[in-house]
């Protein structure tokens, strides 16, 4: 099994040290410091098949998509969005401290509801998966509240049960799932929502995570919160029109949004954890030494 | 010590279970069912002493200050209330998943500044005290990433480290703490700032935590974020006006906000967090069975 365990991520968080001078104390080095040393292979470009523009009047938002654990919903999701399904559809829920949601209004009225076409109407649950060797996971080394293992897989913060031999993607602020109704099997991607808020894993294991976003987050994270139960918008007015939502690879060069991410598996990475795990500038008094799961940023660049 | 453990939460809640018909299976309560079965006296109506209210052209945040924790600057920002510090400055940052922030644009600039009065202009650092037994602390059961115990001390998300004999406030989701600079002596009250994203717990042991907001965060959590460097306003006029911060006690009658807050020492609250750990509604398929220091809910409810 591919696996960076804790052990592995303080060695190499050790030699990140041991590059400063001879004569230095051993001082952890800053996120800044990481990303300054970073080479070209420590950073990864999404790939266009897997991306999502999601334009809203505001701007951009950018989703990357998680086919290693939620592959049914990423090629529905590419359906729906290459049909335009979402296009001129809404934000209809922004509930504080939990998530904004976006979809058809109309859901319930099929007169008026967008079509599916190709796109499945409902998926099979998708809410984890076996861990296999082909599935990497990069351990974080100071534990979880809700699971045995946490840590990264292929740049999305994800969990796992080792006995069991389950993995699954985690609920951190940005990450995008598919909402359900009550029957598990009730999910399509035709709706989605993202965690503005606190981590509220207790979803984990319980609904479809697809993917997670990689720029434009303040665009649904600082909406005027719903009024209606559970955050829904109570008059109609109020929802924010999503223009279109493409996958990035049908969007012409021109109009893509170029960003590299920074890879979740490797020395730099292990660095870069080690930086947020024990903050080095004047500011801290007492680092943590610890780190939890969904604080433990990914880095995102512009392509010049 | 006065202190629930974490097997007195278990049996608490147990004896929540047993409180259904014999013959129902054991399936925990929903926190709704909790709260309906609440009495009177598991709320409890905060000191109007240890309350502000910091009103905005978009309406009141309501702060619930923590003396036990943070005396010297509970003490200076009633103060500074008093003096009507704060009334005409304004929210300077916004920084997604991060915090906002509020105080004197022009605190850098002696002419400008709102002058200080009676006010202490810097404090001791307040970032921990020490366990007593008169501090109360309901401890969770499941363990927490940053410190060997999390729980709950007068209504506020705390941790402990026994073997230092020392205990803090944490950085969850709406609690508000003092501003400084790198000088651990330099913050005062005068600058604010509160939690709108996932749990920065970096930031514990740091700076002083002084209190919580209990009602109108979404009136701070909302706002356009800053697109300046750490999320500050780059346009004075981007920023948003402060009509008054005024002690609650201050304010007649007619005009203050009557909460009550479920009290965090109780059985009805150890059976809330056991229906956090357990969601017992349908849509769950997979209860958590464990719950992170933030992600337990301290409800609060208007007074008719």
């Amino acid at each position: 099994m591919k696996t960076a365990s804790a052990l592995t991520i303080m060695l190499l968080a050790s030699f990140a040290w041991s590059a400063q001078p001879a004569d230095a104390p051993a001082k952890p080095r800053t996120m800044q410091q990481v990303l300054d040393a970073s080479s070209a292979s420590d950073w990864r470009t999404p790939d266009p098949e897997n991306t999502l523009y999601l334009d809203l009047d505001a701007g951009r938002v950018v989703i990357e998509l998680a086919p290693a654990f939620a592959p049914l919903h990423a090629a529905n999701l590419r359906t729906l969005a290459r049909q335009h399904y979402f296009d001129d559809l809404a934000i209809l829920r922004v509930q504080d401290n939990f998530v904004t949601q976006w979809g058809d209004p109309d859901a319930d009225q099929p007169a008026k509801a967008h079509a599916f076409g190709k796109a499945a109407r409902t998926l099979a649950p998708e809410f984890e998966r076996a861990m296999s060797v082909d599935l990497p996971f990069t351990r974080l080394p100071d534990g979880d509240v809700y699971a045995p293992e946490a840590g990264f897989s292929n740049g999305m913060p994800a969990a796992r049960d080792p006995k069991a031999g389950r993995a699954w993607l985690a609920h951190c602020y940005g990450m995008v799932g598919a909402g359900r109704d009550n029957d598990e099997r009730s999910g399509s991607g035709s709706e989605l929502y993202v965690v503005i808020g606190h981590a509220p894993r207790q979803l984990d294991r319980n609904i479809a995570l697809v993917g997670r976003v990689i720029q434009g987050m303040e665009l649904l994270s600082a909406l005027p919160r719903g009024t209606g139960p559970l955050g829904f918008y109570e008059n109609p007015s109020q929802r924010v029109p999503i223009r279109s939502v493409r996958v990035a690879a049908d969007v012409p060069g021109s109009a893509r949004t170029a960003l590299q991410i920074l890879r979740t598996d490797t020395p730099t990475f292990a660095a870069l954890v080690e930086s947020r795990r024990n903050r080095s500038d004047d500011w801290y008094k007492h680092p943590a030494g610890r780190i939890d799961l969904c604080n433990v940023p990914i880095p995102v660049r512009a392509v010049k």
